[in-house]
C-alpha cells in the first residue's frame, strides 16, 4: 500500500538493500520554505491550520525525498488541550503563564476528548496523506509524559528542570495523578492519529535524560510503557529518550518497534545495551552537519557501517539545528541513499 | 599533616570506616551567609578579593563540617586572565562580549602569566589554608578546556553549545590552537594553585557530555589528559565529566586519583565501566536534595551501600541548587558521616 516501504520494513526488523533515513524536526527553521510560511503565520496557526501543518510536513519530503515524513505539530498541544495555557514566545521557547505545582493545579487539569480539543491536528494528518499520495509513510508524534510535565511544572524550558523534579520528588502523589492524565490524554490522542491515518507513533522523551535510572523508571519510563502497549497492536511506536542510554536495556524489553538514541553513544554500546535485536534509529550528532558535506557522507556511511543496514533507521540524535546549510542537509539524505552495503 | 584525611585516604584508595564527603558548589546561594556576602559585593570582587574567596570557602564547612572545602573562584577565570572579557550578568549568567569564533580571534588569546594575572587565586589559597588550619584538605579546581571553549566561542551559556561545536567542526585547527592554549594556561594556573597550597585539584568538565564518544577523546579528553599527566605527581586529580559516562573506560585508564560522576549511572554501572579498581566520586542527584530530610538519608545510605564504602567519596551528581533548605544539606552530610558499613 504505501509504495516506499523501507521505514516499514526496518520497523519490522526486515531485510533491506540500504536503511530508511529520516531527520527529526526535518520540517523546520533550516528550510527557506519553511521560513517563509514561519513569516506569515504563527507558530500555532501553522500548528492549528491543517493545510499550513500539511504543507510543512511534506516540505522537506519535496527537497530531498526521506523515507518517512513526521507530521507538523508540537508537543505541547497535548497541554494545551487539557486545559493549560501554553504560548510560543519569539526568542523565548515556550511559556505557561499558570504552571501545575500542587494537587489542587492537578485537579484542574481535564483529560479532553481528543476528537473535539485536537481534531485540527486529524485533519493535517488526512490532508497530509493525500499529499503523500501513499509514497511514504506518515509518522505521528507526541512528548513522553514525562517531558510534558516538565514544561507543565516548570513552565518554560530549563537546563534542568529542577522545579519539575521537586514536584516530583516533594509531592509524588500530585506528580503521579498529573502523569496518568497526560498518559490517558496521549493515548486516546495517537489512537486518534492512528485512526486519522499516521503509520506510525514516536514517543519524544526530551527530558528523560534529567532523571536518575530509579526516578526514570518511576517517573518516566512506566508512564511511556503504558502508550506502547496501548498502541502496540495498531502501528509501530518508535521510543526516542534523550540522554536515555541508562535505561536502553530495560526498553529494549517492551514491545516498541525501535528505539531512538541520540550521539552520545556509540553503535557497539548501543547494540549492545539494546540486546542486539531491536531495531535502533539516530543518532548523528546534529552539530555534526555543520561540517564540510564531503566530511558528513563520510560519517555517516561510517555510522551505517557501524550500526549494520539491518534493523536500522539513519537519523539524527534529536532535531536538526536551524544554521544548516541545505547542501549539508542534503549530503546526509544522500549519504544514505547511495549507501551500498 | 591534615587531621581529618578521609578525603586524601580514599584518593589513594585505602580502607576508611566511612567514605569522605563534601558537595559541589558547597559554598553557594542555598547557604544564607553566602547570600549575605553576595548581597554586598559583586561577583568578581569576591573572586578576586582573598580574605572574601577563603570566607566563602570555609562557611559551609563551619556549618556542616564536609571533609574537604573547594576554594571559591569560578573555572572563567582563566579565560579572563588570557585577555578574553568576562562578564557576569545577574539573572543571566556569564556572558563574553567578544567570542572568539575565527584564527584571528584565536590568535589575540594570550597565555599569560598565571602569578601575575591570577596572583589573587594564590591569595585566597593561603588565606583559605591558615582559616583551615590544617584541618581538612583544600581543592583547588579549573574547568577542562572543552568546557572553557564552549563559553569563550558561544559567549554565553547554552543548552546545546552549537556554535563552539560548529567553531570545532568547521575551523578544527583553530580550535586545537584554542584547546591548547587553554591546556597550557590551566597547567600553569593549577601548578601555581598547588605552590600555593591546595592538597588537591578537580576538572570540572561540565559540557563534555555535549559531545559525541569520538568528538570527546578530540577536544576534550585528550587536554583534560595532557592536565591529568602534568599534575598527577603534585597532587591527586580529580576528573569529573558531567554526561561523560561514554568515556569513563577511557578515563579510568588515565593517572587522575579519582574519577566524579553524574546521577544518570547507578553505582554499579560506574563501577562496571571503569572496572572497578579507581575511585570513585558521586553521584547524587541535586534535585533529590528536594526530598524530605529522612528520604535522603535513606537514599544516601544506599548509595553508599552499592558503591561501597573504599575507593569512594560521597557527592552530588553536579552542583548543588540554590533552592535547597538547610536542613536537606545537613542531612546529606550527616547521612555520610553517621554511616555505619
Amino acid at each position: 500500500m504505501i509504495k516506499n516501504d523501507l521505514f516499514l520494513k526496518a520497523l519490522k526488523g526486515e531485510i533491506v538493500e540500504r536503511p530508511p533515513v529520516w531527520m527529526m524536526r526535518q520540517a523546520g527553521r533550516y528550510l527557506p520554505e519553511f521560513m517563509a510560511l514561519r513569516d506569515k503565520y504563527d507558530f500555532f496557526t501553522r500548528c492549528q491550520t491543517p493545510e499550513l501543518a500539511a504543507e510543512i510536513t511534506v516540505q522537506p519530503i519535496r527537497r530531498y525525498g526521506m523515507d518517512a515524513a513526521i507530521l507538523f505539530s508540537d508537543i505541547l498541544v497535548v497541554p494545551q488541550a487539557m486545559n493549560i495555557e501554553v504560548q510560543m514566545k519569539p526568542n523565548f521557547g515556550p511559556y505557561l503563564p499558570n504552571p501545575v505545582r500542587d494537587q489542587k493545579g492537578v485537579d484542574a487539569v481535564m483529560v479532553p476528548d481528543v476528537d473535539v480539543e485536537l481534531g485540527y491536528v486529524m485533519k493535517a494528518i488526512k490532508v497530509t496523506k493525500q499529499l503523500l499520495n501513499d509514497e511514504i509513510p506518515l509518522i505521528g508524534f507526541a512528548g513522553s509524559p514525562w517531558t510534558i510535565l516538565c514544561y507543565v511544572v516548570q513552565g518554560q524550558g530549563s537546563k534542568s528542570f529542577d522545579m519539575a523534579k521537586g514536584f516530583c520528588f516533594t509531592q509524588p502523589k500530585a506528580a503521579h495523578e498529573l502523569l496518568q492524565k497526560i498518559t490517558d490524554t496521549t493515548i486516546a490522542y495517537l489512537k486518534a492519529k492512528v485512526k486519522a491515518g499516521v503509520d506510525v507513533v514516536q514517543i519524544f522523551d526530551s527530558w528523560g535524560g534529567m532523571l536518575s535510572p530509579v526516578d526514570y523508571q518511576e517517573f518516566s519510563w512506566k508512564y511511556i510503557n503504558q502508550i506502547i502497549e496501548a498502541l502496540k497492536d495498531e502501528v509501530p511506536v518508535i521510543a526516542f529518550g534523550k540522554g536515555c542510554w541508562f535505561a536502553l536495556h530495560e526498553m529494549a524489553k517492551s514491545n516498541a518497534s525501535a528505539l531512538g538514541i541520540d550521539w552520545t553513544i556509540t553503535a557497539q554500546n548501543a547494540r549492545y545495551l539494546t540486546g542486539g535485536n531491536i531495531t535502533l534509529q539516530g543518532n548523528f550528532d546534529p552539530a555534526r552537519l555543520l561540517s564540510p558535506p564531503a566530511e558528513i557522507k563520510r560519517m555517516v556511511t561510517q555510522m551505517i557501517n557501524e550500526f549494520g543496514k539491518d534493523k536500522y533507521i539513519v537519523n539524527l540524535g534529536h532535531g536538526i539545528l536551524p544554521n544548516i546549510p541545505l547542501e549539508n542537509a542534503k549530503a546526509f539524505i544522500d549519504a544514505v541513499k547511495e549507501y551500498k552495503g
